[in-house]
């Protein structure tokens, strides 16, 4: 029925049709994601609870904003995108992930954690200022909840005057179990909707934002999800509203409902060989170093075991922090207990440091304190897409006062790096990919702000590499072109900031070639160009050129966004012609 | 007496004596901030709240975080520092916010609101990991309550497992008066506190989060402060505690008792000749757009009136937004306002940008939706320091994808850029120093990406300046060097992204020299230095080196980082010889 499926058609199913609807939903989602990766137990447990919204209400002339966005796999499904399921996550694909640019059902772009509650109300607003009238619903997971966004928007709801639905979508998960108080709330929230199905004495906090507060038990169960969504749509003319659905994470799957962690998300390992995952390099490492240093401490937000700090949180309970979704909280939390002398690692993936910014600046660095930022998933993460790459780090961090920024280039001097950062008294970031791939056979000793050489051959070329991807093109490049008879030096610049100034002014009279797994715009490139901008030098940067970069393969994409091996080797190619 | 006290002599004292402390330190404030300039009316209204402070706590054992930290004077006349008062503010003297590196009473850093409770928390977590004592306290506005940050702290306080004591300073103002519903929750309780001095059915919210509630009515009691203070201060072994006190906003003071919004800072007009603010030309250029055009809205966080508003949002109420203190949260309005076709202008200062940065790449950019930010008090502000300089502003703005950055070179030209904001459909960010103080002859209409000509001159030497005093500077600069016979071009960068290429690659047989009021790593000089990295091309750039710029004036600040006429001219002199 899925296939070519339209709003009106869902409106006139029976009850029956739509649950088979849910079950031939069900079974694509999974069969797709099994296949081609992506956001499993999430999807599972919206279905029911996406078919009812399709079904009372009208869309896209109704709004309705997924928080996060990696469960809208559903919504998909009913909005024409059927015949084309099969490539989400792929290059040119679907997104895995709300677009605007893709559908006219998706009306706000979502990915990170928090933004749908604002973003529902800027949307009511607006409809309200046109003097429109059709709904707005916000869907939002208990581990969203925890971010500080929600308790912002719910604090101006009655300022602003206007009337949405927040549907909480409650699997008492984030990826992880959600943890704090506002969970805990939840907790009591859900008991009493499981014997009155109605607002009751505990729900003052949401009436006190402006919100009447209503429940479903069982967010799985259709008939019952549609009846409470039709009852809340008429009373929406009037009021604000926060259904509060339980749903299961990974419902209908067993595997996935005795794993809801583990299958949060499903990766498609590809056939290229993997040596070892930066973060459990991460936590082995920190493990073994805080055995004997019990200053440091580490702080997760919501990502405890993707970040590697799943062992170092069981051995170290008193020294591990995971605060939830609260990425601005985490960072303060860092800093303040640096002023006490402590050590405390910020483990967190590159885009979501984006959210931090103000905190790094100002708490970490202009106080001037040893946090160690370990940045995992930088540089293109692939397949989640615009909202996911981080590509922006090193342009967002290079600028900071105070910081240094550390790139290793394989997992080994990963090691040495978090080894050199305990006994390191400053503000320090360190980046790096997810995977890595090779570990080369130059290791030397890590000095603050000094580069490593890798190869040095006695030519005009030198390579200047930044990270783990881009020493592996620049060898490979340098490789293939003595092959050629040219001859290329490659220097690993394990320190963005700072740079290594003895070694850069060593090459004034060379040709550099820089290479890195960012934005060219405030990157490494742009600080060595910056360098030398007071001598005639001509210096070429391979990085990301100005734009979002969409979902796809991480190769693939570095490719087409201009850093690649055969490009630097042609570009050396056509310097020497 | 308060010269050389010592926390010793101030416990010793009767309540006789500490009253007499606290007129004196009111007198002392007060003389000092009309004189030299500062935070007047919030700090009038914490004497007597501090003084019991250091009456019944053990600084600087005991720790204090002052939420944002301009309330902090008493604090600083009663820990050592009344000697340097009369220095606050000024370049070399004592800063008007709390700074650890000035004084060991100063336990952390603040600037920007809402950090407080994380960062006390923080502070706690790392005495009980390291088995200590004392006892941890943070001292918050209710205009700083509004921010996500403190509900993101209150999650996590039973996750921490620690205890603090946060006193709730409410004054019912944030700069403006406090907006939003926990400001309206705030009041109710504060009902309840006048008339049983107790915790009361209504602080359930707090209870719910694992802080005790209780409350002082009159804050500017010295005697029940500390009175309260002191069986507070044992309660905080077993358990934490929000003290919600009552006090008066510029209290002892009539003039600010009755004016609290307009003394809350006080501004030392200094004896240069002010045309008009650019605030003021942003007010009354989008009140006269909005006539005819009802698509235009305005959204501010809680600095209305500073940001030149007041009368836009009197015109018109249904398109005017102030969320209160919650930079992220208005972002995101105005993207998701964006999104139903509306004309959302967010006006903020610089420094408090920073907070909405991965909004701003995500929310706005990402979706490239026709968002304009006006950012105010661009460049260096001067007399607030490290934590409010806006100096960064083109660093974290220039590599985001889809967003055109525009700065006047004078108000006249800021009024045509808002005319042509109005027109232009993708993200755009003008950004401006406080003060318009020249306007220049030249005056050309407004096109993307294109620069204007100042000067053109038959020489060798081009200056691009970015913002008028960087323009002020260029023109001088090539002024006084046409004096000397040395022909000196000057353009004005209107646009930093996209830059004027064509112009640019005009340029490539001059020496360019580029101006502007930002970090050089990331800002508009670095930009030019990428674009002619692949040419053999001198530049000199004139922009701040890498570090924190502290508190001072703005002309003596730029000229001892870097950025004066005469450094303008004494490099062309030196690079002519």
């Amino acid at each position: 029925m899925l296939e070519n499926i339209t709003q009106a058609q869902i409106k006139q199913m029976t009850l029956k049709e739509l649950l088979a609807l849910c079950e031939e939903a069900r079974e694509k989602i999974t069969q797709t994601v099994l296949k081609s990766g992506g956001h499993l137990s999430s999807n599972l447990g919206m279905v029911e609870l996406t078919v009812a919204l399709h079904y009372v209400f009208d869309f896209p002339e109704d709004k309705v904003v997924f928080d996060v966005g990696h469960q809208c796999y559903t919504h998909k499904l009913l909005s024409g995108r059927c015949g084309d399921f099969s490539t989400i996550r792929q290059k040119g694909g679907l997104s895995g992930f709300p677009k605007r640019a893709e559908s006219r059902f998706d009306c706000y772009d979502t990915g990170h954690a928090g933004t749908s509650v604002s973003a529902a109300l800027g949307i009511a607003k607006a409809r309200d200022i046109k003097g429109e009238k059709f709904s707005v619903i916000a869907v939002i997971g208990d581990g969203s909840f925890n971010n500080g966004l929600v308790y912002e928007a719910f604090n101006s709801l009655r300022l602003l005057n206007t009337n949405v639905l927040l549907i909480l979508n409650d699997n008492g998960m984030s990826i992880a179990p959600t943890v704090g108080s506002m969970h805990e709330y939840l907790e009591i929230l859900s008991e009493d909707i499981t014997h009155k199905q109605k607002k009751d004495k505990h729900a003052k906090i949401f009436e006190r934002f402006g919100f009447a507060y209503d429940g479903v038990y069982d967010g799985n169960n259709l008939e019952a999800m549609i009846e409470k969504l039709t009852e809340v749509k008429a009373r929406l003319k009037t009021q604000s509203v926060i259904l509060h659905v339980i749903t299961k994470k990974g419902k209908g799957y067993a595997f996935c409902e005795e794993n809801p962690e583990a299958t949060h998300g499903i990766s498609i390992k590809n056939s290229e060989e993997v040596k070892e995952e930066y973060s459990a390099v991460l936590g082995r490492t920190l493990s073994r170093l805080a055995k004997n240093d019990n200053r440091i401490v580490a702080v997760t937000a919501a990502m405890t075991s993707s970040l590697g700090l799943g062992g170092f949180f069981e051995q170290y309970p008193r020294r591990s922090v995971d605060v939830g979704i609260c990425e601005e909280h985490a960072t303060i939390l860092c800093a303040s207990m640096a002023t006490e002398g402590l050590k405390p690692y910020y483990a967190v993936y590159s885009t979501f440091l984006q959210r931090s910014f103000d905190e790094i600046v100002l708490d970490i660095c202009e106080q001037n304190l040893p946090v160690t930022l370990c940045i995992d998933r930088a540089g293109i993460s692939g397949a989640d897409g615009e909202t996911h790459q981080g590509v922006f780090d090193l342009s967002f961090l290079s600028f900071i006062p105070n910081l240094t920024i550390a790139v290793p280039k394989d997992i080994k001097e990963f090691e040495k790096m978090l080894e050199f950062s305990a006994n390191f008294n400053a503000p320090l970031a360190i980046r790096y990919p997810r995977e890595g791939k090779r570990i080369f056979e130059v290791q030397s000793e890590i000095v603050a702000g000094k580069w490593e050489k890798l190869i040095e051959a006695d030519g005009k070329y030198v390579i200047i590499a930044c990270g783990e991807r881009a020493v592996t093109l620049g060898i490979a490049a340098a490789e293939a072109l003595a092959a050629d008879g040219i001859a290329v030096s490659v220097i690993n610049a394990r320190f963005v900031k700072p740079l290594d100034s003895a070694l850069l002014d060593s090459l004034k009279e060379k040709f550099i070639i820089t290479v890195e797994d960012n934005m060219l715009l405030g990157g490494f490139g742009s600080l060595i160009d910056v360098y030398f901008s007071g001598d005639k030098k001509l210096i070429k940067n391979f990085a990301y050129a100005d734009g979002f970069i969409p979902h796809g393969g991480v190769t693939e994409l570095m490719t087409e966004f201009g850093v690649s091996g055969e490009a630097i080797v042609n570009y050396i190619k056509s310097n020497e012609n």
